[in-house]
């Protein structure tokens, strides 16, 4: 399994290490890895992962800041995760942790490896263990935060 | 007739397994089922069913939260299916159930039903029988709560 | 002229009836039709008339409901119909009747006729007469609603 | 030198004749025009006179109105026109006025016609003077209102 | 290595001049310069310098005004700048400085000047020496203003 790992500078968090460490503890992998200045710089590098690169999934991995221009600024990439998807035929887990998700630093970087680790792990069963997922279908799962759970208990 | 379901672990109904039940009361169906994630994982799921898994319709079936960034990973989802089908000339019957929708957890899991089985219906018909689809042009149908039905009576 | 007609069982009127019946008082014309469950499935049933069907033009025929979701869905279904349109070099007459552009059921009937009467007008001049259509250019037409008229008179 | 100019009939003002009064004053020019209802019709007009009517450049020009609705079809028909330059390899230069920058209907006349003209001067120095727009590079430059300036004096 | 440059007569200060004095600073570099009226013409000449005029990498220079109206301007040419990348699989750096970021003209000079070399900067990286953007992967570096710095120090 051969998985790509774009991250940014602009992050406050290394996203990427962390990433790459909860893979390793999964499955035997090869990472090819790619580090760019911020969110809008995402989708080119994980289309070039994927086609230069050879890379059978990619985690695109940002960290947007909490103003309006941030805002506006992941979607945009995001739509750019989702046009890249389509052209490739692969998947791209995007995982972006909004600064003001948290209330201080302490756990901004606690949610973005709480994040990234489990993404990692959706990562590995979107390509090895489908039916992992499958499982999961409906049951309110969520990264990082806990889970909401179903509606019908 | 080959239809494919793509749902995912976030939605806190199991949406795909009530539209695969649905499918069934109403035409002899192969059924290829993906779960992802989220609904922004929903687009390239959509594209492999389709291009991959050769099903000649898909129902992308998603339940994004309340916050306002669910509703922007909600347009995201639905500009990227809406490219998909473009790009695949196939339709996709999305069917989103937003969390604010309902005002409690039985209503949502209700809705989440109904609006399933409802749109089940659609995609038989969209393959199969589009000539029903004709009959009701301009009938004011809705998905889940009750039609508004035609503004002439 | 063959021209594809694509409307919805959402909307609240049976525009594709009013903009068949249009059509055929301005020219022998051949008529695609196909009703899909809403607005966001238009893009797709409008390529598959251009490239299935072989249409030389398409009205898309829709009404959007009037809450925040639905402004959005509109917005998402403009953007696939102009993509359909720069993929396949064909113009689609968007009419989009908006649920609260009107003040009752009874304008709301009138709006939606005859806002998709002079509409399909306008695709036949796209068509056939595109003289016509550059003889209006600037005078502020508007369809439904009376003319704003040119801003210098 | 071979211009496309596609113009409305919802705009209040004949751009389309006042860009070509303006480019012919500049240049030996051949044009190739056509007009549209409404703005988000421009795209597709655009593709067509690029791709089947080889023009090497085109003006949009449009008068969205003053309401919400029309500032999003406005975002639409832009997002429509980089998408159409970007299949073509070609540039459009966007006019737009929007109703409500005008305080009435005799600004918003002055303001579409200075617009144009200064746009038409920018549409032959982007295909013969590439270098007199370098020279203005970072200046303020503004089309119809007065320019900003450089910030630096 | 060859890079295109493509700024704006718009905007306020010579950011393609200074993009330029940077990148002859490290590295040995062809420069392929192309100024545009306004940054919605940006997406098209950044695809002509990779594609017309091979350019391994593109740096996209405006300005943004602070109205309402140059906010949507900037979201829809910077979708334009992601669509282009995907479309090229080439890097394009972003260097968008809005008016409304700057107390006034001294600063907003100050600070053009200053996210435009750190972003050339970025550019050679990018091409160049890739290992350097991993380094700083997480870092929190911003472009003009100080860096936000890792959330764990």
């Amino acid at each position: 399994m051969r998985v790509g790992i774009a991250d940014t500078t602009f992050a406050r968090v290394n996203m990427g290490a962390i990433a790459i460490d909860e893979l390793k503890k999964h499955t035997s992998v090869a990472i090819e890895r790619v580090t760019v200045p911020g969110i809008k710089d995402l989708p080119v590098a994980c289309k070039k992962l994927i086609e230069e690169r050879r890379c059978e999934i990619v985690m695109a991995l940002g960290m947007p800041g909490s103003q309006e221009k941030d805002r506006v600024c992941a979607h945009e990439a995001s739509q750019g995760l989702i046009m890249c998807q389509l052209m490739t035929n692969t998947h791209i887990v995007e995982v972006f942790v909004h600064e003001d998700e948290a209330k201080d630093d302490r756990e901004l970087a606690w949610l973005a490896e709480q994040r990234t680790r489990e993404h990692a792990e959706n990562a590995v069963k979107l390509v090895l263990y489908p039916r992992e997922l499958e499982k999961d279908a409906g049951t309110g799962q969520r990264q990082g935060f806990p889970d909401a759970g179903p509606a019908r208990r």
